[in-house]
């Protein structure tokens, strides 16, 4: 990459804003890789950085460029990580500046925005985190960054990568936040210690086709098929916990196709997708649905999206709750709520806890952030290492 | 129509089997019109029949043909009427010899068969009553013929239409024979004194749509319409009657069209059949689903293909079994089973019972009739006619 090139994607110098419109300059439709990257580098090399940069998978899901960059502090220290992604979703249609055009506009009531896509999730996050270092001395301990490409897409060829690289190198944190935008109404207003597992499955009925007319000669699948999910929506999996909300089971697919009013039909299927929490696992949620099935006579074909993880709430999430209280005087909601997050990989390395930017525009046109959020981020990013590598 | 045209269609001269396959050899895949009617009036027009064909309704579900014949007894004398079709499904593939060139083959175990589209349902059966006449002199009663080219298919402009023209013209029977091939195992084995009902309901279920993630923000229309179908199934319609089996709901079809795993729908939709004995109207049964999914939030466009019908079993199915004991020596089972036929419409006009050849090959290819049932139809016709137009 020419130095010309390099010049223009990132300024060494700039703030946190600047840093994000570096990186929301670099179109990064998800999966990732190249520019973006490069960009990456150029802010993380002069730090002090040892970066490594690979590519895993093919088309149509790769392939997938990760990021993995480690600063080490002295020996016997501690070692806090910061994971995200610099992928995005695709911009779609109707911006009022262009979504990889970074812009600043504002009123006096919002305050300056900054708008691109990326501004929230997540590189917004990436960018304060990496501004929030300039105020972490090396002494202070080892600090890594686990970027990948490939977070918004299917996620084979991501973080899963990355955890095989830090795996081989015998690289593993003691800490690790993950940036992604938790926030909801304000900057602090909520963190993940958790989240919840998911899993989808795939239920089909085979009956015996015949006349409507002769009901005993044929079996219908659809009787078969709608017992077997009144059963399953009447299943209570579990009361919650004093962490998170009860697992729930919904039917998101039903079908069949026979056209003929008169004909009791071969074939139904359905799919049902349960978001669980700690107290099942993919598998155990799998074995109870296939059980329940197979009385009705249905096959199922699970897929695990990912598992439930939970950090217990403790001196991991007191530093964050703390270091976001000093700079927004805000106390923190502690949840478990929401989709799932590539910390469902990450949480086998190393207790794994949640912050960022307000997640209203993401994935939304004009996605934007409040530069005063960037500024203030930075600061929260810069209390929460400092604590994380101080920590017993 | 030449006379070298007509000469070719029929023989007045011919045996039930003769004339058989003059109506076979008249291609008349539903809606009818034209060669099949002009075969019939010249079988029917030598016997002193007076004939009326008209065609109504438009394509794609017209024109149909229908024909009203009638010969007029003495004045103050009964009138027995026979229904039926000249109308045939379509031939479909795989045939041993052509399905409207009617062939007769058969083995020492079978004896003698005559094949062709309509042997059995219901050609044969209209041929049979034809030469059943021969032994019913004028004398015995008004006779007539209510045949319509417009049973196989929608029968909206078929049975209806002769009705009207009935109705029209003050001519309303004492009963009527359906022929329709009632007969399962052997000619005579079984009659109908009566058929179910028949009602579809599409019934549909708009909701919310929403991240699986967040349920609390959709409204799953399949959780209402599995909760839904899963009560009506539930619903013991009644536990049957004397005469009809217990009325039946099935589900038919179930469709939604959600590819997205994490996406709860908008809308969920299924599609039931009941078939009904005399213990309901499809009315009834639409406003009892009705009431029923309105408290799932679901609506129901219900559409009746037809109302149940019984004649109850008295002087009329007791001389329809004695024809068939005299020439069989089988007691034929009293049924109300099995789909909707036109008896449906005619109920309305008389006492209706229907009977006549075996239903096994009906609607297949290779459909076919035994020459010797052909004769034995005849034979119990002339019976069954004879003892209706002297029945009190």
């Amino acid at each position: 990459m020419s130095e010309l090139v390099t010049s223009r994607l990132v300024d060494p110098a700039a703030d946190v804003a600047g840093l994000t419109e570096a990186l929301i300059a670099c179109p990064s439709v998800t999966p990732a890789t190249g520019m973006v990257f490069d960009c990456l580098e150029q802010m993380l090399a002069p730090m002090g950085f040892a970066v490594h940069r690979f590519q895993a998978g093919e088309a149509p899901d790769g392939p997938v460029e990760n990021l993995f960059a480690i600063r080490r502090g002295p020996a016997g220290t501690r070692h806090f990580a910061y994971a995200g992604h610099v992928d995005v979703v695709p911009p779609g249609e109707g911006w009022t500046s262009g979504p990889f055009a970074p812009t600043r506009r504002g009123t006096p009531e919002t305050g300056e925005l900054l708008y691109g896509r990326g501004a929230v999730d997540m590189k917004g996050s990436v960018a304060a985190f990496i501004a929030a270092l300039r105020d972490v001395p090396q002494e202070a301990g080892t600090v890594s960054l686990i970027i990948t490409g490939d977070e918004e897409g299917v996620a084979t060829h991501g973080t899963l990568a990355l955890i095989d690289h830090m795996n081989a190198a015998h690289i593993r944190p003691d800490l690790i936040l993950v940036g992604e935008p938790t926030s909801v109404h304000r900057l602090g207003d909520m963190i993940k210690v958790g989240r919840r597992g998911s899993v989808n499955m795939w239920i089909e009925v085979e009956g015996t086709q015949g006349h409507v007319a002769y009901p005993h000669l044929a079996d219908n699948p659809i009787t078969r098929l709608v017992a077997l999910l009144a059963e399953l929506k009447a299943i209570k999996l579990d009361e919650g916990t004093d962490w998170f909300q009860p697992s729930n089971l919904e039917v998101t697919d039903i079908a069949c196709g026979n056209k003929a009013t008169n004909v009791i039909p071969q074939k139904a299927s359905a799919r049902i997708s349960i978001r669980f929490n700690d107290l099942h696992t993919g598998q155990s949620l799998s074995d109870l649905v296939t059980a329940i099935a197979e009385r009705h006579g249905a096959s199922v074909r699970p897929v695990i999206s990912g598992e439930a993880f939970l950090t217990p709430p403790g001196a991991f999430s007191d530093l964050v709750l703390a270091a976001i209280k000093a700079e927004t005087g805000l106390d923190a909601e502690v949840s478990t709520s929401g989709g799932t997050s590539d910390a469902r990989f990450l949480k086998n390395l190393a207790p794994v806890i949640e912050f960022g930017l307000c997640n209203a525009t993401m994935h939304k046109k004009d996605e934007a952030v409040a530069i005063a959020d960037l500024e203030a981020l930075q600061r929260i990013f810069t209390r929460i290492t400092l604590a994380g590598l101080a920590a017993i």
